[in-house]
């Protein structure tokens, strides 16, 4: 079952106490695919600027995921920079130069509008409601979205989550958008848009998940050392949905074992700078994390 | 097998979003022991002033409490007064009058000091090996300490730990006393003192335990609403350690369930002001949330 994802393509520079790296491959749409692309197949759509590296191109079409919807536009591809505090739970963006996908407008190619799962990284509500047009009749949609889209384009974010099944967003954003402080009101209240699944990620808290009636929560893998939190919530959401796809389910119990595998994607990635991490991970040294999360709440 | 608990007994003035309250039964003491009691036999050692009044005093004793361990002081009872903020995360202590509990020496029962289970709540860690060395040998030792001891009497501090078996405090304690910002790290550090379960608790973040080398994880249970957050460490605490003095057990699987038993307590207390819910649960009830504890986490 294939998964398209939709979404940023990045080069990142990061800053942590542990070191600094300079336009390394990222964005929504990278992390994502390389997470669920240890799942299931993935289309990426997205765009890039004429500048962007083969070498980047190869290592994704590596992964075996289809680049047909990645666009390439003359231009800069998008740049974002940021420094992380020593606790890495604050990080200061230095500069985002938007460069080429200030105009992004996905287009989905023929044979990716039939996919069954979908990702809608964090783009406009606009461009997120463009792409569901195109589509045919996915079997589960799940979308990110940001505190800037939260604040200048409410009615149209309101619209996408009436017709996506899952939105995976962080505590802060959870709050800003249902207006309550409390995580379980919040679930609760952003159910309302008619989203039946939301996932409240909470950083090394773990992650909360409302899907229904049913509540369920994941904790964070206890790491000694984080080298770079960037993309941790985008590969989560890989192997969210890499795992569904995979699974080819989207009842409760698949839903949980999707948010562990999740779970699991983030634990690595955020071990490593950038990607890297994503680039060597093993099924036994996916399934062997697995398995400690459930060592990890088993009592 | 029975339980001493060693604690302030307070008259707590309490005012949270959802109301205020006056002059309520509280301290450290009386919230583990009205959670241990539904486990175990109590034993509770503290002091109060001659104003304590024989109503609260009676409700203790009608859950089996011993309190040949409570000692009456002329003078007034320790009193506390906090407000907490909307989102109850912060509060604001508007005033502490110690009075009798300032002169607190805790002098063992007899027939207590062969408990094979013991509480050390938040009192100056001279007080707490004072207490270690009129006991017999217990079983299972655990303690809680505060910001302020861990600032002002650090060494006396580390020397408890190296004697008890099990150590509760909250994350922002933990960071302070072990010097990391990784609450893995964090409790690594701590277990170096010689206390071999560090259990550290993350408030609606549930809590993280490390027992030996093994780490277990427990969500707090997702309430919609929160009406008085005091005394939840405590309940913790007496929950953990009524289920350890009831099962007679301390391996690693005995502490996971005494966790999962703690936050149920805990859960139970927050739902209404001061120690007014442990005073009516039912084991049933106990058992019903300890099961929804299983399914939160279940994959």
């Amino acid at each position: 079952m294939s998964l398209l994802v939709v979404g940023s393509v990045a080069l990142d520079t990061v800053q942590t106490p542990f070191g600094k790296r300079d336009e390394m491959l990222g964005g929504s749409a990278v992390y994502c695919a390389l997470a669920a692309c240890h799942f299931t197949d993935v289309k990426l759509v997205g765009v890039v600027g004429d500048d962007f590296h083969n070498d980047a191109t190869e290592l994704l079409r590596q992964r075996n995921i289809d680049l047909s919807g990645l666009e390439t536009r003359p231009g800069k591809t998008f740049r974002w920079s940021g420094v992380y505090a020593d606790d890495m739970n604050d990080r200061d963006t230095l500069y985002t130069a938007l460069n080429v996908f200030e105009a992004f407008n996905p287009t989905i190619p023929e044979d990716a509008r039939t996919a069954e799962y979908v990702f809608l990284g964090n783009i406009s509500p606009k461009l997120q409601l463009n792409v569901l047009e195109q589509m045919g009749k996915p079997v589960f949609v799940a979308m990110d979205t940001m505190n800037f889209w939260i604040d200048s384009a409410r009615d149209e974010l309101l619209e996408v989550l009436s017709k996506v099944n899952a939105v995976i967003i962080n505590d802060a954003e959870a709050k800003q958008l249902s207006g309550s402080t409390n995580v379980v009101q919040a679930a609760r209240n952003i159910q309302q848009t008619g989203c039946s699944t939301v996932l409240i990620k909470k950083g090394e808290h773990g992650c909360f998940q409302v899907c229904g009636e049913e509540c369920f929560i994941a904790p964070a893998y206890p790491l000694e050392k984080v080298l770079d939190p960037t993309g941790a919530g985008d590969t989560f959401a890989g192997g969210f949905m890499g795992h569904l796809a995979r699974a080819r389910g989207t009842d409760s119990r698949t839903l949980r074992e999707a948010v562990v595998y999740g779970s699991v994607m983030a634990s690595f990635v955020v071990e490593q700078f950038g990607v890297d991490n994503l680039l060597q991970l093993t099924e036994a040294m996916i399934r062997q994390r697995y398995d400690e999360f459930r060592r990890l709440v088993s009592f």
